[in-house]
């Protein structure tokens, strides 16, 4: 009989640091001692030697298939998008602990690991589900790429070019012709990402919504504009040549003109575990140097 | 038997203009030629002259009660915005006419009120509810104010004194203290509104969020954050004394350090009426100057 | 023969921190110990018990004039702006020692305010000219009130009001008319003040300009404007009433509808004295959280 | 004895439209009857088809050395760009007849050009100077590229890529590792051009400054800064590839980590002449949108 509500445990770790193995070493062993299965993944293991099972990627869909799985990543944020976008489709919890600074979505800290996976496997957690974007590029009638974003699918020029050139609709209705480096489209978890850098707004992450943020626009009153989350937004790229389209600056594909991108909600969302009393506005008061203090 | 989808017409006008009285005079008379009982506000009857029995305040509940009530607003979003917040608690909804340039909630142009009246008596609409916010002020534990907006609910600083301080709890979490000439509450409604002005995004009017924006935030990193629909908010005045709050710049109390505003959606929203074919991304386009064309 | 730069020391202190007294003690000695005259401002000496004479403000013009004073300024930000405005018009530089947090002008930290002071005293130090402005408000053709400032002057709306029109001039030539909450008019020094929290940019203390900052401003496109340093500017007021013009937001006028506003660089500048290898830099990075190494 | 103020005029155009040949053959009459000797650009040249010597680009600079040139430029800002780009050098000044939209630069409206031509002539313009930028890459020690700008100097990520780390220098001083898509360094005049997207000031032509603007800055805080025009600014590339820097959108290179970009003031100015009673203002206000009246 289980002692934990979670069966097996998926690890995953930014590996290149020396000491992320011993730590992710301590991490399972302490997982296996609570009773629960501890699996590998397999970029994790081909970068560190830890005496447990690999879980090829290959076998990924149907080893979660029968759920019971929770995947517990060390690393950075960037560590963790990977690790959503690949696992949210399966329906598979994630938990993050942060192996330097705190981000937004590891919100573990490195010192309080251990109460934190032993609240876990107790089901002492807080769940939060994250809405992710799917998208697609059509080039004369055919797709011809896809992919989904946890964070954001940005259109932009390349370096070289000037500004691209972009007709943007939603749900059938024209919005505008965009003039600018690129436009960011954006979840409440990608709000604190690209788009905060390009002075978009701050989306919680429970708002039913996706925001336009557009890259340094021509139009200066091309405000940063907060959609519906199931509105259906298509990109028309105007711009001969030059331009790219990005998922959560890990998928790419180079456009062309007339290239039309249909991006929607994806049909699934990407769960996170947080520890008890787990409180997003903290994170944010703490990454953006905000104050706490009333005489401060 | 009433040839029209509604048998009582409200007529609310901006009558400082001396051509309004003429365009008003018009409009009824052709609401009246359709079938339809005309009413006069009781404000607008005190500086027009028109022949039709006129709704006081003081019945404006009693006779509306009974429904098949609509409003037809002549004039710009100020006035909008007033017959609104008196109209929604009872499910009046609103038609804007606008009299000077296109407004934001006055979307039929002066030029094309007479078919968008036609339609309208003949049930030709578009349909859109937008949420407003209700707010009372909190002082010792007793309810000292309390109101309703459309656009937005401000706490800011006055004239002579520096910066305020605010703290801020959503949904009984703290989120920040904020130091600032001011913070907007702003519906979808108001984004486009003073919100747009200190630089807040624009949300869709049936994004289910409330946006806050400061004004002139001390903390360069505070953003505007978009929060959900059903967020319970509450700012605490922190400084002794000079702030106020204003609901849609129409209403407004003079607060004292411990006050606390707490706002949330309120219980009913405002409905307008459109004509076929409306599209708020025309209104942001042509009030923004957004580009219309991609070889502009 | 004196042993130092200066002959004569003007004490200047945030009053109301029990320790800033002791502090001012210490100080006091050391400079004495170094063979420099000490005495104490006036307001300072009401609140403190120093054993040095007290410089009446009646009397600072006359006493200063004959040269080789310098201010000792123990406080924040704000401490320093009132004296520098004080003695700016006497050419009396000045050494901000700060309390608390570092400031932009205070920035001898309290742990190295020793070594400092013995290097001030033996004419270790890089001297550093600020700007300032001074500015009248005309009405009716005549002069009712004039005032300096060292960072700003700002017209703003009274907290009840809706947002005040602004017409500007520059030379005598018709800029714009703004609608806002105000209009901040800042030098270099300024630029870190208050006009940073309405959206402006930075200016490096030794640019030769002033900067026109709006705050919220009604049309999206008035974005900051940097003007020449030796710009005439006229604000014109046209809204009729809840108009206020500040100086430092520490000198007050109430405006009426056709008051005109005449700003221009002051005829003086201050003066501030900073230990050998002072940057402005260092003081921007640490205030503004901003990255100081690459590998963050 | 000539009876104009310059004895030749360059003839520069935008050719590509159909109807611009016609104009330049009516402006290259009107300038001959009026007894100056008219030019045309090499490149124009072969575009168009004008009974005018064609001044070559490799004798432009041996020509126009003796004085009394002016360039007559037919076009939008683009043409006009690069013209003083190679004319700035030569000290000839140059007139902007705009052949579509008015433009910052290109100021004559197309309805307006006779005039204008007949006043230049006559010598009753307004002459005005514009600070230049010089940059040059240095790699190993090496300067491998260099140089001018009339807008601006901008290192960028490339498409693909992610954000570029640039560690900046002021006159020797640390300044700030800016972690960005990019940074621009722009002139009082492209302070309205690429610039102006990006969230920077605008600064009046005459202001004797450079300003920097990050895109989409990965630190909040990182607000433009505007330095004295005569700063020696030195961006050292930290990432280590996928970077590039271009002078005016027109003159490109490929960096690479470790590459230094050296940008300080150019030692000459490029010179406008525009109709008497010019005002950049009126530019600002039409170009942005600017409120222009009171009661608007």
């Amino acid at each position: 009989m289980p002692r934990t509500v979670f069966q097996q445990v998926l690890l995953i770790g930014k590996y290149q640091a020396p000491q992320a193995q011993r730590k992710l070493g301590e991490i399972a062993a302490r997982l296996s001692r609570a009773g629960v299965e501890v699996w590998v993944g397999e970029l994790t293991a081909q970068h560190t030697e830890l005496p447990y099972p690999v879980l090829r990627s290959s076998e990924l869909a149907e080893r979660t298939a029968q759920g019971g799985w929770v995947a517990v990543v060390l690393g950075g944020d960037g560590t963790m998008l990977g690790a959503a976008r690949r696992l949210a489709p399966l329906n598979v919890p994630l938990v993050g602990i942060n192996a330097g600074r705190l981000g937004f979505m590891t919100d573990i800290a490195d010192s309080e690991w251990e109460p934190a996976i032993d609240g876990l496997m107790a089901g002492d957690f807080e769940r939060e589900e994250r809405a992710m974007l799917s998208g697609a590029v059509e080039r004369a009638g055919q797709t011809i790429f896809s992919a989904i974003a946890v964070n954001d699918v940005v259109v932009n020029r390349n370096g070289a070019s000037g500004l691209v050139e972009l007709k943007v609709e939603v749900d059938g209705r024209f919005m505008y012709v965009q003039r600018a480096d690129g436009l960011i489209v954006a979840t409440p978890t990608g709000s604190t990402a690209y788009a905060l850098s390009a002075y978009g707004p701050i989306l919680y992450p429970s708002v039913d919504g996706v925001v336009l943020v557009p890259i340094a626009p021509h139009t200066l009153s091309n405000r940063p504009i907060v959609l519906p989350g199931g509105a259906d937004i298509v990109i028309e790229v105007v711009t001969p040549r030059d331009v790219s389209v990005n998922f959560d600056m890990q998928s790419y594909a180079e456009l062309i003109g007339g290239d039309r991108i249909r991006i929607a909600q994806a049909p699934y969302r990407c769960v996170f575990l947080h520890p008890p009393g787990w409180s997003y506005f903290s994170t944010l008061r703490r990454k953006l140097h905000w104050h706490e203090v009333p005489d401060d």
